[in-house]
């Protein structure tokens, strides 16, 4: 966890008391169940609820924890400090550490979804908003770098926006994926417990019994969430590119906002730099890296080993903070970015009137010319407005070949922007009134 | 591709001839959306079915490469070889390269990903097949390796199949996912085709049109695609781990079946290896390797660069086929896995009796002794089996202050198998007749 | 490997016919070695150099496998049929199939490293050629994608240089490591046979003999040759983004050599686009991803399994073949470059001045104004620049607070040009005269 | 970081009190040259060192870096604080701040490889220490999990030794590698300071200048780096997994030491897991996910782009505060490893002199049989061992057509394991006294 790319609400998700809490939740929840069996009195279920409003003193954990090399049972003894050694001694009865822990994880995962889901909502509006802005600046558009032809800055937010809403989806998948905890002991077998207190409990902590498990709940479960974290930051990596070629100087169409205060460069005043669409490229490849050891960590040796606990401490912080700042400062960026249309129609022309080509091509190829010859014409004319600088129509309108295929008029008529955003409408329509999925 | 890795059904999706047919089909539906639309005439669209029965000349298509160094321009350039350049002339209008090859990828890796969830079914069918075979054969469940309490090796096929089914649900969302085609144009607006030929032809092909695209289809799809595949292929790398773990030597709990003509070594005739599971193991990490490319292809620059295209003519066919070599010889591994009961017996109880300290432990408890003195109990006595070969039961009943607490008929009792298997069919239940996952 | 993507010399190394060349070659000189100690007769290890001109029969190998199911036994077997059973008998005598197939795979991997090697001489000829021609091209430097200060052509062209000296050093390095061969037997102890076979047959090989084997020379090695070509890719990319930035419609700087029969789109007469770049950001994933595989390999069970050698027949080839491709690609790429010097001046005046803001804010400092204040004047001349494109240098000299630092001479001197290529030099000599590493 | 897997050695270079050390220190080292050359005056330089036992605030920094969105202002404008506004105003002159960051970085990575060549070698001590130990003490080896041939454990360790003596090669090369820094400007010119100020302050911090940097140091060096730790943490995997095998429940041929208060389970007291091995497995994974994204941050846009940033501020302290736990926790291991010998000698006998199969074969092929026969004969009386726990030696001294080629004597011989172990000494020689590599 970077602090300065960290926002609180997903950080104590992570912290030790939140991981406490639930471990607390988890255990009390499950001596309700065991006392609704009768497996152990009903006033020791209810002596752990005594300790409902305790803040836990990890540092009280860690020290019995450093003594008994053991977290849980370090859990569990701090815990009988506070109600009691007689009245906790049916606290985790049946239970095997696991169960405690790896629903526990699930809960945590299943929160930080629920933020990053929440993010992904504040995103798509401020995409959506800026779509609907823009839907009509036209600007040109490139493929390989070089300049193809028309569009408009709405459809490139509205196809972040469709982006960003497969990634929603993705991750309400990934996070019912996650939605499971598991009751099961020391394999899986519920040899000392009854499934009861695995549905029990996981009710009462939103999620859904593992059908089976081992000792553990299955970790292709979460190869998958991580898997999902990867794709959705690697859609964020794709906006910021994308901002991050508009902001170049010679291109130029639109700007992360700059604050009055900041400055771009210690040496170079006159700088803008897009610096946080450029972190996001960064942060979008930490968020990334989570998704192959989350895979190395689903084959675990029979019932489990423990492989798997060492990768989840660093990437299950790392990677839901990470994105979840990631998404917030994306966020950031598309509501505030400075967009320049004017700089849009001067970079359109800077080849003055060559994104028609393709137009042209298609007229002569429709006025009977072959495909072969419509090439060669349009390239012909293409060429010298490329090399000498020239005015593609006016080259064409004094190529004999052209105009013995198209009248002036025909040739005239290419040159209209609105032939290239007449659909755009329809592509919106696709995107933000049916599902975009 | 690793020849000796792939079957033929998923290799030839691959092909060039595929590849060809479906451009070529894409083409001529296309040409048929046009004539409908009043674009080109009927004539045309009809002459391009001309082709229908035609295999295409691979070698001929990659000399016309050769010079126009323009895959599509070499097919159309073809493809007008065999139905005469004024027919042809028509076809392809309005397109760009890009909508073919886009959609024809995506057509591709829809039918890849049929034969891997008819893969996944044969797999699925043997593991429940191995698991409802040995529900009840007892095996010992170990946790980092060591004995942890019995479980049932059909509980273990039971696991992968919900595994696997999971990894099922995944692939049917990553086909439909995939399951997109493009025919927009230059930058994805429609200037110069209507939207009606991509939904046409979308149609035909057994797509969806993508709701909105720049010269190509998204690329967080097939990060998604790819990702799903590395998920599934992990999984395989799970169950093959845990075979390879029941054919040690020490112990043979299991082992791949072994051909009569199957020679184990060169060196050491009596040597049986896991050999196919190994291979499975590595043959994961090669699905694997596909995942971090495809998501690096998701920030394209602008409307498109062509980065991603090279790394897809690697990683589609090699993961999908590779993928579709793994299940295959997984489901005939599980299939014909020979399952050695005695050696599970038997290993269970190389430490007599230590595997039920847990119950010993919980008997305690609920008999009064305090967690840390049951604990102490159960340890002491535990140690004698482990480091004298001592057996449990006996030591359990030889020590006053266990027998201070328990009965010897309630520590006999704990000694009995049924107990931990007494879960297996609720287990079942929930894997086999409700929704696992 | 991707046919079009590859390159014969280095394909040739990974064929059927190579292998079996080297299995042979390592056979024959194992049984002189045996011969010499006096295990087999020297009539029989002559025997052995009977096929010394044979081309073995690939498809006969490949039917023996289908039978004996394992690849070593099937070349012995079609080996004897060669030379005569009888005189075959005593050939791998004392050996295990794995000091054939290691000691080949490494005898493969160095003879690629060497054709690599060669490949980044190339390269690197080409790139200090470019060097030299641009030494004095002057460009603006770009940080964050925003114009920063006046750099060289040269310099961008030396950088690569150094870059590419670096991996150069690497790959010896990686060769290095891998040119090890072992002919240790089942378990790595030479029980069967005496360690001077393996010195003999390393030394024949050109390799050394691998201080310490199991029954598979350690993956360590293989892991590292791989991260090796990874860093080289990553560097090839590198190189690939900057010139697919100079080609870009706005910057146009440079651009890939362009044929006379190429066309660059199918749909856009007009457009070149720097497809081969591109195309090396993809290959570079594709190299890349290697890197991991290969260090899941290392970690092997107990003196071997055989998960390794699925992923090595995956990526030796494919790793090799993609790198020597595109080492190439990329030396023709430099090669034939074609550099605009005049629109680098004209990117490079587009903001009028502004990049000469560093040193105007360096001699107010000197002049004795204070950082902060001298960052506040240069700040809001700047911006009149950026913002309503004003000429720098004028704004400075009716700057009244500036003039009052700085006569009209001294803000005059400080847009000279020469300024900033004072050191280029100095440069070039530590990269090309001295080592660059 | 997590931390529970850091030491505070390691931690210590990654604390912001280290940076700002290593900040300051090469601004007053610039200051110094600077002076020298006469570019700022020297009583400016000799101020700054009046900060010199000044611990830099790091708080206070923040609440500037909060305001300017700058940390090298912040930090600069914090030392004013210090030295006094006037003093420090020369500070940083001509420098831009990645002349800091980037020299930082590396200093602190040269000093992270320290601590790690250090844990390197405790590793490497006990390695040597255990090898040497166990050199005679014979063990099964096995291929596939499958028993093979007899080996040593010292065998085992001194390949393991071999395995980490080339890490510590690697390490030591990229250690060089990384050791360099930049002071050369904005885009790398040396336009606003002379090479001198950089050659003093790298000599001054430990460093070699980089022959040529842009506005950065090529991310090259630093992909290489990780690289190299990868690898070495993918040996430790290696190391870890091969103990994982052997305290198996089954295989039990060594334990991880088991301290007195250690608690291996809440629920099963009797179990020892070999919890730090599996543990060291997933910090493999751990530092292993640093080496992609660092190969991603080599195609920086330009003279740089800030994209490594975060991803360094990420994976620098996070892999080599791992990577420096996992040496240490294996040194641990490995020195306190206990090891059984008499499980050894059990689990070789498992099966009754199967083992020595190799050995039969070779003889009886010595002895005129040929080689096909030789294997029939031997597979024939191996099965009798595998399937009916037959003894291997008695069966073949009762096959008479066994008896036929090979005395009783022979045989007899056959069963020696001094045969397996004749060249343990040329191992270790090769090993410990010449040069492992």
């Amino acid at each position: 966890m970077i602090p300065r790319y960290s926002r609180p609400e997903m950080t104590a998700i992570w912290s030790p008391e939140t991981k406490f809490r639930i471990w607390y939740e988890i255990e009390a929840y499950a001596c309700d169940a065991q006392a609704e069996l009768g497996v152990i009195p009903k006033s020791n279920a209810e002596a752990v609820w005594r300790a409902k409003d305790v803040e836990f003193d990890v540092a009280r954990i860690d020290e019995i924890e450093a003594v008994t090399k053991h977290d849980v049972i370090a859990f569990l003894t701090h815990l009988a400090e506070h109600i009691g050694a007689d009245e906790a001694r049916f606290v985790h009865q049946g239970m095997t550490s696991s169960d405690v822990l790896d629903t526990t994880l699930n809960v945590q995962l299943v929160r930080a979804a629920d933020i990053l889901l929440a993010d992904m909502d504040k995103l798509l509006d401020a995409l959506k908003r800026r779509a609907i802005e823009h839907k009509d600046t036209v600007r040109i558009g490139r493929s390989h770098g070089i300049h193809a032809e028309p569009t408009t800055m709405g459809l490139t937010f509205a196809r972040f926006y469709a982006e960003m809403a497969r990634g929603k989806a993705r991750l309400q998948a990934a996070r019912a994926e996650i939605a499971t905890g598991a009751i099961s002991g020391a394999v899986g077998t519920f040899a000392n417990i009854d499934p009861y207190v695995e549905e029990y409990v996981c009710e009462k902590m939103g999620l859904r019994p593992e059908p089976i498990s081992t000792q553990v709940i299955p970790r292709d479960r979460h190869a998958m969430f991580f898997a999902t974290l990867g794709v959705i930051a690697s859609s964020i990596e794709n906006v910021a590119i994308e901002i991050r070629h508009m902001q170049r100087t010679e291109v130029l169409e639109a700007e992360e906002f700059f604050s009055p205060g900041q400055k771009g460069s210690s040496a170079m005043p006159h700088k803008r730099n897009p610096v946080l669409t450029e972190n996001l490229t960064g942060l979008a490849r930490l968020v990334r890296m989570a998704v192959v050891p989350a895979m190395e960590n689903v084959a675990l040796w029979h019932e489990r080993d423990i492989s798997h606990s060492s990768v989840e401490r660093g990437i299950a912080p790392d990677a839901t903070i990470t994105l979840d700042f990631a998404l917030n400062r994306l966020a950031g960026v598309v509501e505030k970015l400075v967009i320049y249309p004017d700089n849009m129609l001067a970079n359109m022309n800077k080849f003055k009137g060559l994104v028609m080509s393709q137009r042209v091509l298609l007229a002569l190829t429709q006025a009977g010319v072959s495909r072969e010859d419509a090439y060669r014409l349009v390239q012909r004319n293409a060429m010298k407005v490329w090399e000498q600088g020239k005015d593609f129509k006016e080259e064409l309108l004094a190529d004999a070949e052209v105009t013995a295929a198209l009248s002036p008029a025909e040739i005239e008529e290419k040159f209209d922007l609105g032939y290239h955003t007449k659909h755009v409408d329809t592509i919106f329509r696709r995107v933000f009134e049916s599902n975009p999925l």
